[in-house]
């Protein structure tokens, strides 16, 4: 990006991640099409800005003036989406200049991913930008998701909920899917960037308005390529002692690279050394997507760990068996309990209790079992974070139980198995405002595994708290955030 | 096992998990009690045989007849559960084997798995059984699950349904949770049985009964100990070469050695040599539970494949990137197609597609592509398998698209919507139709990944066809079952 432009990036983008009023220009009402998925998505999202759909076929579009042109628009625009052919972006993009666009988000696709040609177009429309001093993303991007100002501007409908995730994805397919799970999972976003092509706005530029961004706690990439790796070194090495900042990149394979370069139209780079370079610097990969996602609750909800020896709470013996197997392959230690904890536990378990670390509460039904294993773990110094396995999600099995009771028992009382219902999930609530209580009263990591598919999500927010209830639905993603949370400690001590 | 009653192991298990009648010693109607669990899950699991509950503080229980001693019940007993206190357990035995009971299956805990009174408590039992020549299983189990009976028999109320796979678990809590996820993903099961302190019958004696199960095509298991482990292991690997046996071996590590030794009382074996044993073998270790999961519905749902060669079809590129990347990870190899399959399929997608493997569909809506290149590649001999990846699971972001559409514009036809609704939902069945199809025809396995957490479930069976749709949610899941299977056809050849 020419000198005088980057000057501005940080307040350029602040604009066009908050916009007062946006711009659609190739609006359409054809379900499906580009411009229709765009459309829809930020209305029925609720955007609170002024929308100005462009497109000369139409007088109005879903309830709204159309404009033959964006000359014609009589207001200021802040943001315009571009979704006309790629052959037409340039004098949109002229026009857009003329209005004085701050910024736009080119979905359009057709440009250097494609072909020589597209390389000469994408070329000329960042000559253009740069004249008229207007940032762009993309061009062949699926959007952008900006919670904070409520507008949801992808081409999937997902919709997550306001955090402090920032996501920004060379892929613009793997990006819609990894918001759809964060919309599914629970996990609040600052920002998502379909990045595209990177034209004008790559990577670091992104990073570096992040580092300053107040919502922000953490940023995950999906990458493919960094074009000028050592300026994204530099950057990503300075925010990441703040924020932790994660990585995928994909094309790390013969087969994947082949892939990776018919798909954004560029050789990815060494990845060997790109990989040495983020252990030097303390910054996590991610191996998988999935990951990213997992580590996203995690870093985003939960304080980071001071060490690496976890206490384990298990509901029963054979899940502590197999987490404190994964601890061991992950390098965390489980250290044995000393016998004052024995004994505080001990006093709301049957004689038979495992008495060590897993805490194994034998399946007990005494509420206050999990609660006072949980507390006296975290409260104690010989471990850094606690694991607390099957207490929430056990909610799903008492719910069979009851339907069971229902159909096999005609004598029981349905008040009395309304009870019992409403005692359970009113214990796991109880049990996430405890784990959370205690996080903040012992800084460190609290981390649940739910071993159901519950619909509730990864991360469950407790009102006026700074860290959230984090399940996992098995124990060794638990594990797995949890060591690489101690890699990230020590990496950037 | 004594050599007599081992003569007749088959026949014996035979009758135990087919029972014409079963008794309830120790039923209660106290909600949470586990003689309230098994009773009112056998009962509204739809179990069809006479139900006798034993309990002499009662006339009736849940709306049938309750008998205050086994000796009183009218007619032949098959098999009885017993859960009364540990120290009433021998009298009840001893009572069961005068009634002619042929099996019991002791879901009371506090034998060998608590202290020395225990263990002599369960030599006990173990004596009585053999004098009676009567099967138990247990004690310390949380029961079994006999899906093709009818007969569903665990404290927690999970009802896999009806299929192929056997599991045999030493953990009860562990097993509950597995057909809890099996219940869950559509995975069917043949048999479950929590085998707890194995004090008669052991894991290769379920091996040897599942050999000849008509319903049973694999077998997976969790354990932490094997008593007489040559036994084992000769029986596993004759077993393993009909039907693949996979083993996940709890306490590998000092940690979950000390976990395990106290969960059930027993010091785990020699890992290292276990695990070498199993290798050589040919027997697949999975590394978690979850992975015991995956691998059932792979091996009971699809052929197994016959080479490492592997044809993918994405929906977008980034996905068919990591996916590549996953695959070298794990030594399968994605080849390049050649020009008459490139021609084939790009028929069916706009000039600037890939051309290449992984195909990317880039986004296309054009709904005979994914079939296309689906069949291209699957019939194609330069692969041995196909993985699929975001075209089943794709109804999901058109459902929030047409919820937009209904909401952000007011001329759009609700019809027209409701149409499109179900054309996806047709597309998709019609798919996994295709799937099965191509399966049969071509002998190779297809593999799905939905990207989208579904209420539908892994497993998607197709009424008449040997083989199942599959559909695992991420990538990295699809490849390594895939990598497992080639891995097992490898050690069995």
């Amino acid at each position: 990006m020419e000198k005088k432009l980057h000057e501005n990036l940080i307040t350029g983008l602040e604009t066009l991640f908050n916009p007062k009023s946006v711009a659609l220009i190739g609006a359409s009402t054809t379900f499906g099409k580009w411009g229709q998925l765009i459309a829809s998505n930020i209305i029925a999202g609720g955007y609170k800005g002024k929308i100005y759909p462009v497109n000369p076929g139409y007088q109005d579009m879903f309830g709204l003036p159309a404009f033959s042109h964006i000359r014609e628009i009589p207001d200021p625009v802040d943001l315009a989406f571009i979704i006309t052919p790629a052959n037409t972006v340039p004098s949109v993009l002229q026009a857009c200049g003329e209005k004085g666009v701050r910024g736009t988000v080119i979905i359009t696709s057709g440009f250097s991913e494609s072909d020589q040609a597209g390389k000469a177009l994408e070329q000329e429309i960042v000559r253009i930008g740069q004249k008229k001093e207007m940032f762009i993303i993309g061009p062949n991007t699926m959007g952008i998701i900006a919670p904070y100002a409520d507008l949801f501007a992808t081409g999937a409908h997902s919709r997550p909920r306001k955090g402090s995730v920032a996501f920004i994805s060379q892929s613009g397919n793997l990006g819609n899917q990894l918001t759809h799970w964060a919309d599914q999972q629970g996990i609040g976003i600052s920002l998502f960037v379909g990045s595209g092509n990177e034209a004008m706005i790559t990577c670091p530029d992104y990073l570096e308005y992040l580092e300053h961004d107040p919502h922000t706690r953490i940023i995950i990439l999906y990458i493919e390529s960094v074009g000028h790796g050592g300026r994204f070194m530099e950057v990503a090495t300075r925010v990441n002692r703040k924020k932790p900042v994660i990585i995928l990149k994909g094309g790390t394979t013969e087969a994947g690279r082949t892939a990776a370069a018919s798909h954004t139209g560029s050789m990815s780079g060494e990845d060997a050394i790109f990989r040495g370079a983020c252990r030097q610097a303390g910054i996590l990969n991610a191996r998988v997507p999935s990951e990213l996602l997992n580590l996203s609750a995690g870093f985003s909800s939960l304080p980071l760990p001071k060490g690496n020896r976890v206490g384990i709470v298990t509901l029963g013996g054979g899940w502590g068996v197999v987490t404190a197997d994964q601890c061991n392959d992950r390098g965390l230690v489980v250290p044995p309990i000393p016998n004052h904890m024995v004994e505080a536990i001990g006093r709301h378990l049957p004689p038979f209790w495992s008495k060590g670390n897993p805490v194994d509460l034998v399946g007990t039904r005494d509420l206050d079992a999990p609660i006072v294993a949980m507390q006296e773990l975290a409260k104690w110094d010989g471990v850094d974070a606690v694991m607390v396995l099957g207490v929430v999600g056990r909610d799903e099995f008492v719910h069979s139980l009851i339907q069971s009771t229902r159909d096999a028992d005609p004598e029981i009382s349905p008040e009395f198995l309304d009870q019992i219902k409403a005692m359970s999930r009113h214990f796991e609530e109880l049990f996430i405002s405890k784990m959370v209580e205690f996080m903040e009263a012992y800084e460190k990591p609290i981390i649940g595994v739910s071993l159901a598919r519950t619909d509730s999500g990864t991360v469950r927010p407790v009102p006026g708290r700074r860290y959230s209830g984090v399940f996992y639905q098995t124990p060794e993603t638990g594990v797995n955030v949890l060591a690489r949370m101690v890699e990230y400690a020590r990496g950037t001590e």
